[in-house]
């Protein structure tokens, strides 16, 4: 698929700065961009590229002031990145993609499969198992007893959901996710552990993206919950009888304790780790690596183990780099005023 | 399955406090109790619950002492938790287990295995594997070249466990764990990294539970070895060579750095980091996040990153909050310290 | 196999010190030294057990002077760790190595595999897939459309490599990771997310060894790179766009943001955090659950969340282990010079 400047700039309500007849076939990084593609400049970070480089054309925000003459072909629209998403979504849509049922794979008698599935090779569909319309199971994926899947969903290969789970429509589950395994939970019985079966499931709303390898436990009683639209990045916990509102994000191998509450439009860094039992409200951002031990109020921005305001934290920290000065300073004054109080006595 | 309260307390040896004939024939979560339902009690949290709910059964701690009048039918036993597992325990017994080797599954000639067993499709065992009594092996798992596993272990889908490792009896090893996969063991070699073989096995005695997703290497040489009873949660790593004693418990994402020892019945939280070489002693608690980089002796509590006991760490946390006060103090106290100093000079 | 002192000592260019005609035909770890065995003494820990060790050949480094008798013949070669290394791998190369395509794998019309290759049950090789001489590849593994894998690389049972990724030669990919999943990008719209779809890839360069369950995210545009040599332990999380140096080798836990460039023969512990789109210079060493959130110059060693240079944080973190009494010093001082000022001024 070829375009001009001017088809694209008319697709995305944005403006052409230089020839609007240009046109790319395809798409590259700003720092790498080559002839005959289209790239794109939304984090200032890389601006100085804009000016090197050999994209013919660059969606920029309507904002942005160059400092220098640039070759390219600019495009303005209100944001760049959303407009890149619209544009690789438009190629996105337009790969072919995966039907049909694929020999050596397995689907129990009593389960129902909807029209225009794919099914891998490999793939295992349990009893009872009620899969929707236009779903795709990639290969060496396992859908346990009773699971419900919504319809346009995306299974990637190697896959587990465990009986009972119910996955909406529209959801993505990257390849080796786990789904609905033993919330860890046992009572001390003596010098050992007694397991507490763990019979509640796992419900994820529609519009949920689960990262590779995330694993996701059932509850003990009742379900764990993932809110619609909430994405998950790669290697994440949530333990059981969790609840994350709709729309939070939360980056790579964070942990959620078991029956902590997440609120809606919440934004954690990666390796955040959450203590169990408690409440954190909506729109709550966690710097990388904090730890929150404590409920949270709505609409903050948190920081550290254990998590305080990100502006405290940051003031701590300035301090902590100096600690050791700090302290030779109060080992020297305590001298002084030593002295001092000699010399007055005197 | 239909029981009076009279029923339940029997069976449980407590004490019932109010209707003893009423029914119930599930569970529910205290705050999300239903009529029909049995409920429990154990964290203080959700003690606010027991007055609204709708479960008309709920099992509570002897010393549990209300405050108000609740319409629920209580069951006092000595610790509602464990009483809670002894029922769920019952309800899971009376499930069917899954019994048979399902067609598209692949067991090695020289494999032997057990009465009993459960071997999903698309499962695979190894030469000379030995896999003993009422195993149940969910699909997609691998089970590698002499491979032994104890009786009424539990393998869930695409489990992977390497050649030569043993599990014991009565283990259950969720979806996605990694069993002997090698160590991580380079030797220098310029500027390059030489592989060091890893020779060694995995060794799972009795009654542990491991996570899904969690990885344990080989050893080097001899065995990683993980003790009876030991808990294991989600996205756990064990490095090679680790030793970890009886009943330890361990929360998702920690991770044991090689050849490291860790005492029997020690708890440790979420996310938490063990150096390489080191010894844990018994019964240690180290709560989340935490780092230890030494040799602890045993019963210790330990908190921070690098760990010390819990109690200092709490106090040196209180004064990081407030060390930009601290600060500012000490440069204040220098001022009035020169002010003075030149006073009582002149 | 069985070899005298002196044999192995000829072949690894050391010198025996004992008798040169004891046999050893397996290996063991100084601590459990059996007779008949080879073990090895590299790390100083370790130095007290080699007076006890029924081990029958130790080696050792060069410059090792032992303090008391030792029964066992050592075989002193420059770096024991090194040459342990290489006697391994000669027992590794010993071990009949599997070949040939195992009934009930599925092999695409339209790829290419070469010669002396295993494929295991249960595998899935797409179309256009191109996977060279002499790879194994485990049951369970899942190989996308148009991948291609180099000469003499094994990867591991349940690995997952979505389309489009390349594989280089001598490369070990252990069971479970994930290569290629889509990167973690959306652009916010109103309250909802908008995926960025990922049209990148990923690149691994020759003799890479990735870990168990770790996984590897696509690009969103270009490749996610992996340098020749490197090694990746366990659950590590690797970003869209990353881009790491040759021979740079990271602990279990590790995870890396989107678009960070790691430069070459760095050294990271595990549970290491790095922020994205920063820069890390060449061998720079980073202590574990370190947290870089900033462009870092080469030839460094940091600790620390942030992390700082390890120096001073050493210095920070004694200082913190004493916060407590700082404080009240500080506050006792404070006291002390307002009582001084009263008397001064009187």
């Amino acid at each position: 698929m070829t375009f001009t400047a001017r088809q694209i700039a008319d697709f995305l309500q944005g403006e052409v700065v230089g020839n609007p007849e240009i046109k790319v076939s395809d798409f590259s990084k700003i720092e790498d961009g080559k002839p005959g593609t289209l790239s794109f400049l939304a984090n200032p970070k890389y601006e100085s590229h804009i000016y090197e480089t050999q994209a013919d054309i660059v969606l920029i925000n309507n904002d942005f002031t160059p400092d220098k003459p640039i070759n390219a072909t600019l495009i303005k629209v209100e944001n760049a990145y959303s407009s890149l998403a619209q544009l690789l979504q438009i190629v996105e849509k337009a790969k072919a993609k995966k039907s049909g049922i694929e020999p050596m794979s397995f689907i129990a008698e009593s389960a129902k499969v909807g029209e225009g599935i794919y099914l891998g090779a490999f793939s295992y569909i349990s009893d009872s198992a009620v899969v929707g319309e236009n779903v795709q199971i990639y290969p060496q994926s396992y859908i346990g007893e009773g699971v419900t899947i919504g319809n346009n969903t995306i299974i990637y290969p190697g896959v587990k959901i465990y009986a009972g789970c119910v996955v909406g429509n529209n959801c993505i589950i990257h390849a080796g996710a786990v789904i609905g395994s033993d919330g860890f939970g046992f009572a001390p019985e003596g010098e050992t552990f007694k397991k507490i079966p763990q019979m509640g499931n796992v419900v994820i709303e529609d519009d949920v993206e689960i990262g590779a390898n995330t694993t996701i436990d059932r509850a003990t009683l009742g379900s764990t919950t993932i809110g619609k639209g909430v994405k998950l990045d790669n290697l994440i916990q949530i333990a059981h009888n969790v609840e994350i509102g709709s729309n939070t994000v939360m980056a790579a191998q964070t942990g959620i304790a078991g029956s902590s509450k997440i609120g809606r439009n919440c934004m954690f860094g990666g390796q955040v780790a959450i203590s169990g039992h408690i409440s954190i409200g909506d729109r709550v951002q966690i710097g990388g690596q904090s730890g929150v031990t404590n409920n949270q109020k709505s609409d903050q921005v948190l920081l550290g183990s254990p998590a305080i305001p990100a502006k405290d934290c940051a003031r701590s920290y300035a301090v902590i780099k100096n600690l050791p000065s700090l302290s030779s300073q109060v080992f020297s004054i305590q001298k002084e005023l030593n002295n001092l109080k000699v010399d007055t006595k005197n």
